[in-house]
């Protein structure tokens, strides 16, 4: 077994596992092929339609490459931690549905996290159980720590790669992260991850980079947008679905449509997670485009608005303006001569937040040459200080 | 008007044009945005998801270049030509259909050239015949020649771009090209685009990137593979349904699945490029996740297959092996319990070729400081051979 | 005049005009290809070889860019102003000695922009008085005050080409900033250099890819350390040459060796600006390799040190440690059997700072949208706040 | 030991071994970063000012690469021969002096790869013998042959290096190699380094590569030409020492201007060894301009036109064209006023060839799935035919 897979991004990725391939062959990961990344920030950056098997092979490559790294400076990681490893991070985003973040509540209604562990289960039984290990780091319940800080925390693999793939793929410099560099600096102690003194402004400048991406892509109006119109989109869908109206779709698209997709029901109807693996990016673009000639007035006229670009516009504001808003309400009854109960899908508020650097829930850590640790925030002349990133 | 788009390749594309600008903007050009450039390449390249819409915003950056550079050497090119050759590139490959061309012939009986021009003739009433002089330069009718070299001719700013493009998501290195020294070099004399001396290197390294990327990446296995099995998905689709059978389709794959689509047909029935320009890679990608739980066999196994990556092999020979071909004919028919009539689906043979430079046909022509013009493959000691590239 | 010159950072650098044709074609600009851009960085960093030479092109490449875009922005400039900004950029640095800042005022006791506009004078006698209008731009005396921004503030051509090309050549992703995206989104008003909104993040990830570019590399203790050493050096030399002793050297350096170097010794001596333009890195690094066998302890030592990399050490407070100081003063006294005198040529106190922005003194402004202007440090949720960066 | 150095090309540089720490910090070694790898291209390419130790660094990389990829495909390797093979080449350049090859038998008259080997033999003896495996796989005599081709062969991490190098630097696209594709299918079979089946793409694409900048850059005429030049002022400055007259140099310098140098002479005299040591691109550079003020006609001239950039003019033919060096000669003869003896500093013949690929030689075999091995110019539809590369 020796795969190699070109990627623009890190170069080569090598697959030298069995298993591993095996996973990466399976229709479950297969179709994450056919879900963008991005969701409609390629409306905005036309490069961004990179997929989440993209992202998850390159998160693969850069936990490799971390794995072996703190193995040289004496870390203990067995073959089967290292592999398990491997399988977690692979496997982390494989309950995302149809454009990702953008309709996570909407289509269904389940956290993609909790959709993929339900998935690593379900393929934990046709491997034999050979994710056990997988599926406890991912969770966390593992007892090395580390582990589970290398799939997710503030500096893991994950948000390595899709920092240096998006901005890789939107062209947007200023998200250009020296992510070999902070993979280099990485250290083990008392089973917590940390970054070497020498790494401190390489970590630093992988924060300052993820919050420009946040503003300048993924927080870019005509992004929200065009997210938040692909949102009401399937909101007035399901109204319809549910109220009798029979609307094209595919017998995937058409199940979620119909029933209730929370946990209570993923857990009682098998259908669900069934149905689930069969969506992707094409059952609602296909939909869309036949929506927009559907009778409904509001749903035709949002998927036309999608289709030729003629977006929302978004205001930001600290704080909720209801002057603005009752002006605006007011205007929009007027226009379409819309019903009260209509009205939300021309109008709506939402809060945006950019998650940068929380330094109460989660941590970078330094560790000095000294031996002593500190968190990022505190550390002498960084960047990164409580008061700029508390605000 | 000043827009400014993120390009991962070319870096910073401008638009400063209202004309050009609103061609963007609509709904036929957006439609690019859901055709992938390089079809089923992904299954090999997982970075290969860029779509015609990227690379003809891409090679009408390219076509800015050049104009801008012939008439800083004195090349005399009016405004309304400047415009002109922009929107011809813009729109050259307007009329590609799903998958680009790995459908060509298969979903919609026309070459998709000819439906660019349909498509442009559309769009130049829609816009009181402003498109009349960039149709002429497409068409290869308007007299300054060179205009139409540089949307179509060996070194054209369609294939700078493709070849810079394919090979940037690909990252297939042997790609590479220095298309940025090219444009430098062009040159116009006696109404015929050549190339400088000094830039000689860099055109045969083109034609060489050319070359590799054919047998690197074009004409890969996986690729051709999983090509010729879309295409026979689509002609089962079509013999099931002219027999009757009611398959899950979109209106717009419906309507070629049951209807002529050649060229008389486009031109009795104004359906056709209605129909056309609702088509894109998720009408397809929709109806083959659903196909594959289709009642016949045939169908449901090719969709199967190609869903799940268990592509047909390939084997390459300079002659049809008669032998190979019954032994497996043989073989397959015992296995599958097929008709006769049905062996075509899953044995074919056909002929690949690299195109990257016939001397007969069209010609790359370098100008030396003395005045004369050579074709590359005359030039002393050039890699480029008719020896070679003849055979 | 159509030349056009490779760089590796910017793509190709192209020079149309007869007269900074001659320019870069003159000794004394030529003289920059033998002067190190980052003096002894490439002891940290090998690939940090770059020249004087090669900044200067890359910041006039950038100047010819900026002045485009601005003139396509509708703001007034004329043909002279236009090659006269571009031969201020190219000259910018012309006074700059061997390796650069680090030997300023050690070999030659000068500031380097002083001795640029000397230079410049001289070149525009030659030049018949072409340079007048270059050398108002450059000294900020010329009545548009944005052409002298362009060559010398916040966010002037000069700093976005070194930070590339240090960037670029160290390898230091940190460094790595939109340059390109930032000289798009320049205007003018009221003759001030502005950035538009649009741009404000990459006017942030500018300053704070500076700030990470000091800490990292300007300022790297193994850097500021052989600089330091080479100061030393240059010190011993001189002292040892002023009391009479012959020590190795070109005529040149031996002249810098024995004579005053200040403005007044420039003004009153020819000699003193005709020898220095035949000074260059080699002058210094031919005789290093010779002082190391030379009979002064002091001198062989230090040029020993440097040439084997057996580096001082540096150590970094916040204020000066009195105890430190005094212990280590002991220590060297004992060990190296030194003279009071001669201490200070193995026990230094410097003062090293990072220049990234300071509101008080020079300015990024913000044009929006609605026509209303900020300092960067003003805008709400921008990542520069007077808090952070004034501490 | 855990050392990390940053390069542009190939991201981070590790060192983990004490020994080879040591050798990097030897002042023999270290004295390669004072001689450009390219010699005098940067007075075409400015960029190309890079080191050759950056070289030597950078093709000690891609052997670790190298070497863990044999390993893995099963290849066996000791720990020993392991670090031999990174100090061998990590030496193979040792042995250059000034100017690399552009001085090569002209100042000192002996091939760089016996001096790499004399100097390899002084250190040896200083690191009690640790080096002796490393010097027989330099010199061919190490049983596994692999580990020679790996260090000097067709296809050696040398060549590897210094093209992806040199292209880097120069800014040269045409020189772009997919190196780190190249080494993922390098394989040893019957103790011979092969290439896989599925890497002949990329082995053609480096030969081309290859030939591409052979052309366009190391034999570009003006490289050609300065390079021509300097050997003619060293030829000259000999000349005249030889005949009692002094000329200004250090030590170093000045011993090799007026001693013997070649094979013989630096056995019988330590003094050989010992001042080449000390000689670098530097003790040449100071001379030059010293020298542009000489008394002697001849050297002030030669070193003047270098300085200034007013170089000689070449003109390749493919036979020797007696009519144009008649009429030359007495050209020279009549302009210059020169003697028939000195002659030859002004008006030269020389032979320049490319060296890409003599299949007679050496080979780069290619390794067939089905276990058989090819020449490359063997294989069917190779790019690389005998027939052209042998003309």
């Amino acid at each position: 077994m020796h795969k190699i897979i070109n990627d623009p991004v890190h170069g080569f990725i090598t697959i030298k596992d069995e298993l591993i391939y095996q996973i990466i062959a399976h229709p479950d990961y297969q179709r994450l092929r056919r879900i963008k990344q991005m969701a409609l920030a390629y409306l905005v950056y036309p490069g961004a339609v990179h997929t989440r098997l993209h992202h998850s092979l390159g998160a693969y490559h850069l936990m490799t490459l971390a794995l072996n790294e703190l193995r040289l400076k004496g870390t203990d990681i067995s073959d089967e931690e290292f592999q398990a490893a491997q399988l977690a991070i692979l496997l982390h985003d494989i309950g995302h549905g149809p454009f990702s973040h953008a309709l996570e509540h909407s289509l269904v209604d389940m956290h993609h996290e909790e959709l993929s562990l339900m998935i690593m289960e379900r393929l934990n039984k046709q491997f034999n159980g050979q994710l056990d290990m997988a599926r406890a780091i991912f969770k966390g319940t593992y007892p090395k720590r580390f582990l589970h800080q290398l799939v997710s925390s503030q500096l893991d693999v994950d948000r390595l790669d899709y920092l240096a793939r998006d901005s890789f793929f939107t062209g947007v410099s200023e998200g250009v992260i020296g992510y070999d560099r902070i993979i280099k600096m990485l250290c083990v102690k008392d089973d917590q991850l940390l970054i070497e003194e020498k790494g401190i402004h390489s970590a630093e400048n992988f924060l300052i980079a993820r919050r420009l991406m946040y503003m300048q892509v993924y927080m870019h109006k005509t992004v929200l947008s065009s997210e938040l119109m692909l949102v009401n989109i399937l909101k007035r869908a399901k109204e319809l679905s549910r109220t009798g109206q029979k609307l094209f779709a595919t017998p995937a698209l058409d199940f979620f449509l119909n029933h209730e997709s929370d946990r209570l029901a993923f857990e009682k109807d098998e259908q669900c997670l069934k149905y689930f693996l069969e969506l992707d990016d094409s059952d609602i673009n296909a939909a869309i485009k036949v929506w927009s000639r559907s009778g409904d007035v509001i749903l035709s006229d949002l998927c036309e608005r999608l289709l030729s670009r003629k977006l929302f516009k978004v205001v930001f504001s600290d704080q909720p303006d209801r002057d603005l808003f009752a002006q605006l309400k007011n205007q929009i009854q007027v226009q379409l001569n819309l019903d009260d109960k209509d009205l939300h899908y021309y109008l709506m508020q939402e809060v945006s937040s950019n998650q940068t650097y929380h330094a109460e829930n989660e941590r970078i850590r330094i560790l000095f040459k000294n031996g002593t640790e500190l968190d990022i925030s505190e550390v002498d002349h960084s960047l990164i200080h409580a008061g700029l990133w508390y605000q």
